[in-house]
């Protein structure tokens, strides 16, 4: 076999069974090798950054790694935001990147770069495949880098002559670390600290919001500790039958009210919280002056058997308060906006959804009713890297091919990895899309008088504003293959989503929001 | 004043007007300065890739550089691609990218990540403005080293408190480099060289292959010297007037084919040929055994000085052969192909247009019958990075707003910055903009060949194959706000190419082809 025969075995072996790509020359071999390698799913997509963002769906879904398969430098550049939003994320990846053969390089053809330092602000774990018999032992040293913990991208160089070069070298597995739980100490430590404490609170992250974390976390909600989660969290169970803790507010100012009088925040799967941006005489940090922070479980520590042996130490109860099933009765009418929108959502989202969300001034009307619609995760933009919510949707759904998708974007967002539409057609991918189309990007006019910049004028205004001309998301859905329909009201929003959640396969809602 | 009118002060005042943008939270006292400099005019683009091929396009038109305002790493990382290939092309471009405050770093918060490393392999300078006082100066030094020479981009890091923050530092005026002509001694050599040397060619590159470059070239070329230029070049005059020198075949054999017997090969304005990829049992340096290779003016160096002075020592004629305008009589007939296209565009192309080339295989049909055309400019792809077209359009319209802008883009290469056709509606510039859709990545499967990767199966040509569904390009162009036609044969083509020749404004041409 070929080195990229080497590659694709040793992957399949560690169970990385999807690749999503847009290869170029120097990938050809990898490309003729999927033929010989059934068990590997190819999925194009028509721009690098829906391949790494789709990767980041897989990972967070499937909890293990996708392949990309990325072309040299700039290929690997479409990538990187999305990639760090992953890295943010802490998800899986394993990025294969194809380069020039090794003897090629030194001639510094057009297509050259620096991957090497390209790759670095990214990725847990680099190494370029030198020779076709390096292949094995570094995929699979990538395959375990990829899975921490806590985890995150790696990028492996495949050069072409390592791609076309025989190798004999066997697959190899790859050795992962486990999670370990924190230590008794640590937990007793916690437990003191906690019945010691006038106001306490416990911020969760990670791992700690999935389902089985949130129960954990609710038996500390059941004995009375206020139990928070991280503002964006990768992957987060919601809805009936869940524990629903409160969100760390986005603005800095508003969490430390929030926080106002806390004396205690114990860290679970999670750091100290800091604010998204820095503000002109505005906190950086969000603790509030005098409260003491305990890193109780570290990202790369076990938060589940944290939660539970914290519980039992508290003498919690066995089991907390969980949301009850509570969909609005009635279909929302007149205008349509979020807040309306997530009525509808929250009425007709089915059982084990999964909700990527990139709709950043939308996103909060959504999840407000939604916290008792039926059961279902969501998967949050961690990077603050906009361009997230149609990618995701692409792996989430090949990764949970029985569950309904459902991504929410900002128009702004949305326009970003728009290529993602016919990724989503050409699988045929149970993705319904929705965009919010106010036709400006209007977190940031909220974050320009924040930031003591003063109002827009005419040059910040075209800056700021999405219209003239106006974008029409359905004559662009439809130009990628997904049914589309755009809804100016209330009634119509209701009856489009009811629609798009009763059948399987792509549709696409452009939101006309007030 | 503050740190963000600092910049924008030094900018206007080193002659960089166009800002192509797309900023977030920690740009906002920059966008909110703009209303205090409208010398400087901000240009929207919906995604950065669009912003940082735009502002290559500009830079080759205006020879100048304009600036980008991007949103710390990511926003950077998704202008890469399209910055590498400013990097070939030696464009001067300056990068604004926002950062998080100084002191907020620390934090890392969900946006932060390692700019600096990031931006290495594609910035000839790398500074952070860690003080509003130290922008001024910066802001000079980065203008002054995007012009090189050679040029190429640059970036200035601008974190948010040395934005937000006063300062009375003053404008500073960039001290430019000049480009100097080859030492006597150089010229001499070269000239001796030629003159004993049995069968020699020229090999031109970069601004050798401007109008003035190539009226110099021309005279070796009457004088019996053959001329040939790089096979990609940033921006090249061609048709009627203009001396068309033969191009370095793109596949290596061809080339090596071309150059049989050749014993001396001398280089202005570039560096020794070598393939785009290497293949296997195939060459990677394009000259022919056995032959000389004298560098006689580097791309740093005056190569219209050094062509004009070895014309002289030559004995070189003072003017050498030029295109006749020749354009086809008949409009063209029956199937639509690249050939035919290039028919029509051959025939209706107006004087002084300037064509931003990402057509890739469909390339070549056009390329042939415009040698003849009227004559105009070509910008062409240097990078090898695909999705260069629309944007270059943006930049070039821009800089120059009284000429026809021609995009001729591969269905490929079209939907990687697709987002550049909202920029062009919005600004409604003087854009005709034609994606050759044959619905696979036709390059792709001559490469798989080459490689010896063999015949694609169905897994591999799921990834070189574009339909499935097939794009629809009108409804997206319409979606973003251009008008837009399909046309599937000779005719139509000649009829939409035409009418679009001969208005002003935004128009979009998808040409089925065969």
């Amino acid at each position: 076999m070929n080195g990229a025969d080497a590659l694709l075995s040793t992957l399949v072996a560690n169970d990385v069974t999807a690749c999503f790509a847009n290869p170029g020359t120097s990938e050809m071999q990898f490309v003729a090798a999927l033929d010989r390698q059934p068990q590997m799913r190819p999925v194009l997509c028509l721009f690098e950054g829906v391949a790494t963002g789709a990767a980041d769906g897989y990972g967070r879904m499937a909890d293990k790694p996708a392949c990309t398969l990325l072309h040299l430098g700039p290929g690997y550049g479409n990538g990187v935001a999305n990639l760090h939003n992953a890295r943010r994320a802490f998800t899986p990846i394993v990025n294969v990147i194809g380069d020039h053969a090794t003897y090629h390089r030194q001639y510094d053809a057009p297509l050259n770069s620096d991957i090497a330092t390209l790759v670095k602000p990214n990725s847990l774990w680099a190494q370029s495949a030198e020779s076709p018999d390096d292949v094995p032992a570094l995929a699979a040293e990538a395959v375990a880098a990829s899975y921490g913990p806590p985890g995150g991208p790696v990028s492996l160089i495949l050069p072409a002559d390592s791609a076309w070069l025989q190798t004999a070298a066997a697959p190899v597995i790859a050795q992962r670390a486990v999670r370990p739980a924190p230590a008794e100490a640590a937990v007793g430590a916690a437990a003191t600290a906690l019945r010691k404490a006038a106001k306490p609170v416990v911020l969760i992250g990670g791992q700690a919001c999935r389902a089985e974390g949130l129960a954990q976390a609710a038996r500390l909600a059941a004995h009375g500790v206020r139990v928070i989660s991280d503002t964006f969290v990768a992957r987060q169970a919601r809805g009936a039958g869940h524990f629903a803790p409160a969100r760390m507010q986005y603005f800095g100012e508003m969490a430390l009210q929030d926080l106002d009088g806390v004396d205690l925040m114990v860290l679970v799967g999670t750091v100290t919280p800091v604010a998204f941006f820095a503000y002109p005489d505005r906190p950086s940090v969000l603790v509030p002056d005098g409260c003491e922070v305990l890193d109780f479980v570290g990202r790369a520590e076990d938060a589940v058997a944290g939660l539970s042996a914290l519980a039992d130490a508290l003498g919690a109860p066995a089991q907390g308060p969980v949301q009850p099933l509570k969909r609005p009765d009635a279909a929302p009418t007149g205008a349509l906006t979020p807040q309306s929108a997530g009525q509808s959502v929250a009425r007709h989202l089915p059982e084990g959804a999964i909700i990527c969300d990139d709709s950043v001034t939308s996103g909060g009307g959504i999840a407000v009713p939604a916290m008792t619609a039926a059961p279902h995760e969501v998967l949050a933009l961690t990077g603050g890297a906009i361009g997230i919510g149609l990618p995701l949707a692409v792996g989430a759904a090949v990764a949970a091919p029985d569950r309904k998708v459902l991504s929410l974007n900002g128009d702004g967002a949305g326009m970003y990895t728009v290529q993602a539409l016919w990724t989503i057609a050409r699988e045929n991918l149970d993705v319904t899309a929705v965009v919010f189309a106010n036709n400006t990007y209007r977190i940031l006019n909220i974050e320009m008088t924040r930031t003591g910049a003063g109002q827009a004028g005419p040059s910040a205004s075209k800056l700021l504003d999405l219209g003239d001309p106006n974008i029409d998301w359905v004559s662009l859905a439809k130009g990628l293959g997904v049914p589309a329909v755009r809804c100016t009201t209330a009634e119509e929003f209701e009856t489009a989503f009811a629609a798009a959640m009763a059948q399987r396969g792509p549709m696409f809602i452009e939101a006309a929001i007030r």
